[in-house]
């Protein structure tokens, strides 16, 4: 045993975990270690034996013995790889992709490892992606509309199908006996933090983002769930707990079985569950109101703090306590990035850039970036609108789609390539007027995930269209490093540890050197662009003109016909 | 001497001239053969030995001697192919691009072949696709507007930078010299008639469609062009002639030099000059109205008859004799239709699709047909405006730019191809509908030119979206054709051939057996698309939001500082 404390973060992704060990006093990250999920996303079948399960369309299920041989796998690696005394792990922090739930029994084990229900695909896990209860959502959101729900508003106005009591109801409605058979329905990241502690607990994160828990009104009133099911009415104290951990809590010590496995010793503190998003948030320095966390991927969850109570339409939802304790954590998002990105490269890029890009060895996405930063803003006249997956925030509206205005015969590849990183900071900028409007400052950008540590040029753009600096976190798995922090608040600060997130945050979070200024000559141009943008998503998005909805219903008639 | 007649028709187009060798009595074509002109478009420099002379943005000139060899080459490599009797060949027309203008001395010499104009820009021939003279169509236009001159409405209420005054203007603006010395300013459609029969004639056809001049009204008042420019104000009788020759009449015959060069008859019939597409109606069959034929390529040209004058908001223009002898000639257009599937092909279409054409061994456009002619109208979810280079009609307006709605990240190439087609056949319905609205009947549409030939697919979705019948012609060499047709009217009856266009057009001229019929299901869903697209031409288009204009000018600012 030395002086030298760490701590542990492992972070669920969508198709692997990973797990991060790092010092407790200075944030240094020794060792990462990655498991691929052998089971990825499930969407086409169930991975059983005998007659194909065939799943329907916008399925997206997960296998939870996928997660827990990531623990199995990635702890003893990266103890392995840091030669760690693992006497010197403090702390367990875990983070998941959210609302990813599941149906089990009281003591745990889910319903689909139990023989009788392997063939259900209800009783499998719902990955955050499973879209099939669009249905249930539309349910939810009508009759909250229709009993004046207040609680509706916290969430802009409107839920997803992504979310848990979306998710518990298409089990009920189209699995019954899954539904009966289940004591339980959990977030699969309180359900592997149940696994390694023995105790179950329920996080304040999943709770209040996902399920319409708030710490000051609790969950919705069983009037409500009657409502939508007389089945439904208790499914709160039936199924789930009304006692919500606070993020930042220790949720128990390692089991005996558990630290054999991992290598780690017996009670090991281990943290309450959290999201990977949020628990960005501390790990890039922020603690505190007025600074805005964006996680750039496939696509951007917009975070900031703030210390009051405010309703901001269009946006995906504040919770007390979500990101961290004792302030208000407000969420938004686009639901298109760094996949519009992708689906232009993979797409719409004709073979000379594919070959520039072999002879100059590197990726396309690299060439088009150097092409695209040789031009001014403005030089191309093209304008997009950012809605090739719909649109999170703050429309809401799934079933708006992409536009690209302003095109020629002189029009290129690097210019489109620019216009939809332009659309898709605009579509950043909209977020933050919402939350300025609404009452939540934001002053600062400090931006984490693949897209900022990759591409320059969107970080400039960024900067240049939303007027304030943007920094990034110097980690490259930001999640990671705020799971391992929680775990260091988790053993606290007697172990070795810290008494609370916001200590953590001074000492193991870090920003990158580097930061990118707002171009005044840019910023002026990209005014009026935003402001021909913004026309242009008022127009469509708001009622003017619902072509884009139309379009939407000819084509699902034309396909089902 | 044989009892067959024959008669040649010469197509000069933008890049290569052609004649066609064509039997009389039935219109068969025996031989034809191209000649690529050596200097081709004269865009970069001119075409002159020592330090180079450099030609601004938006120039496109021509070399006379270019048009002399296409008689010289192609001529008798027809003669020599057919095997014909000269003595046979009893009549020659010729089409021609237009507007497209030259300086000449008082005997016909162009004066770019004198020594001491060869390097000046200005005595050169200024092809139609001339774009440098937009100040001077801004000043026509506004001009005409001020002093209340009625033939402006018969062009749809703007004329354009290719036609014929606005070059003229320019000259004299730019190059004050050469105006000066330019005895004759005149349509390389009627100069290269002059040359082959020594008399100058001026067509009905380019004096009506491009330069202001009517069967009625003359030419535009000599108070306009002094209110233009004072030294202008005696362009008409100064440079041109107030004696137009309506079409269908014959030129001259052909001087013995040319009789020589050619391998023809001396005194063999030339028809008056006539224009590329005009030309193409009778030799579509068309000599009556309601039938509008369109010569579809990189853009459309629409013409449609009348027998009475008729106001049309966003045409190109309507002439008396214009196209048919007798009756009223419509003409509309669109400025980007072939050159907006070729812009996709060239620039927006993955590797993979360019590999699957090489292994199928057909043209990209092929392979994007088949596959888009797999889809059902409605099924991409896309819409497009068509106007990647413009709107010609009925918007007329070159600063409008182009649309894509609806993409998602599912969308694929041969979605984006088939709304490509789809955005043009609306835009060609919009003309349509202009014609009707405005008392011009409009029935059956027959297709010419390079893309009915190439796409099945293009015809159908025209036929869908117009809900008419929509026929091809059999020759591929329509313009030809008509210039044949023409030689064998100017020639006349008593010498075999024709005694009027009509007559001519009976036996000539053929259209395809395999016509596209509307289908009713397609139509019902293209009605409701083109519902969608007339609301977005309109909000585009007609003022409800300027944001095309608007981002040319920031683009335009970008790039001039």
């Amino acid at each position: 045993m030395s002086q030298h404390k760490y701590t542990i973060g492992v972070d669920f992704g969508t198709e692997s975990g990973r797990a991060l060990l790092v010092e407790v006093a200075s944030g240094k990250e020794l060792a990462s270690s990655v498991y691929k999920y052998s089971h990825g996303v499930i969407d086409e079948a169930l991975p059983v034996k005998g007659k194909a399960v065939r799943l329907g369309p916008d399925w997206a299920l997960q296998d939870p013995e996928d997660y827990l041989r990531t623990f199995k796998r990635s702890i003893p690696a990266v103890l392995r790889a840091s030669g760690v005394d693992p006497a010197d792990v403090i702390g367990l922090g875990i983070d998941f992709t959210a609302c990813t739930m599941l149906p089990t029994l009281a003591d745990g084990t889910p319903l689909c490892l139990l023989p009788e229900y392997r063939r259900n695909p209800h009783a499998w896990i719902k990955l955050w992606k499973h879209h099939a209860a669009q249905p249930e959502a539309d349910k939810i959101n009508a009759t909250a509309r229709q009993l004046g729900e207040t609680w509706l508003e916290r969430y802009g106005g409107k839920i997803s199908s992504e979310w848990f009591f979306a998710k518990a109801l298409q089990i009920l409605d189209e699995a019954p006996e899954s539904y009966s058979a289940a004591d339980r329905l959990i977030e699969a990241a309180d359900w592997v933090v149940w696994q390694l502690t023995g105790v179950e607990t329920r996080n304040s994160c999943t709770a209040g983002y996902k399920a319409m828990w708030s710490k000051r009104e609790g969950f919705p009133r069983e009037a409500y769930f009657a409502a939508l099911d007389p089945r439904l009415e208790h499914v709160v104290d039936q199924k789930m707990s009304r006692s919500i951990a606070p993020i930042g809590q220790r949720a128990g010590g390692l089991s005996a079985q558990w630290a054999k496995w991992t290598g780690l010793r017996p009670g090991t503190a281990v943290a309450i569950a959290n999201v990977d998003a949020h628990v960005s948030v501390p790990a890039a320095s922020v603690t505190e109101g007025g600074r805005m966390v964006a996680i750039m991927g496939t696509s951007i969850c917009h975070m900031v703090l703030g210390d009051r109570e405010q309703l901001v339409p269009g946006i995906c939802g504040y919770v007390e306590d979500g990101i961290i304790p004792g302030l208000f954590g407000f969420e938004a998002g686009q639901s298109g990035v760094g996949d519009i990105f992708a689906w232009f490269v993979d797409h719409a890029v004709p073979p000379e850039y594919h070959a520039a890009a072999r002879k100059r060895k590197v990726d396309l996405h690299r060439l088009l970036e150097a092409e695209a930063t040789k031009l001014k803003p403005g030089e191309s006249g093209l304008l997009a609108l950012d809605w090739w997956n719909g649109n999170r925030s703050v429309l809401v509206d799934v079933d708006l789609t992409g536009v690209l205005l302003g095109a020629t015969l002189a029009t290129r590849a690097p210019e489109i390539y620019r216009a939809l990183i332009e659309a898709t900071a605009f579509g950043t900028r909209t977020i933050i007027e919402a939350f300025r409007d609404h009452g939540v400052p934001v002053n600062e950008f400090v931006a984490c995930g693949g897209l900022p540590e990759k591409n320059k040029l969107l970080m400039q753009i960024y900067a240049d269209v939303t007027g304030l600096e943007l920094k990034a976190t110097a980690s490259k798995q930001t999640p990671a490093l705020g799971s391992a922090m929680f775990g260091a608040v988790a053993a606290g600060k007697a172990a070795g540890g810290y008494a609370s997130i916001f200590d953590a945050a001074q000492t193991m979070a870090h920003l990158k050197k580097e930061t990118f200024s707002p171009n005044r000559a840019a910023q002026k141009v990209y005014d009026e662009l935003y402001a021909e943008y913004l026309a242009l998503h008022d127009y469509f998005g708001r009622g003017a003109n619902d072509v884009m909805k139309r379009l939407k219903h000819i084509k699902a008639n034309v396909r089902n016909h």
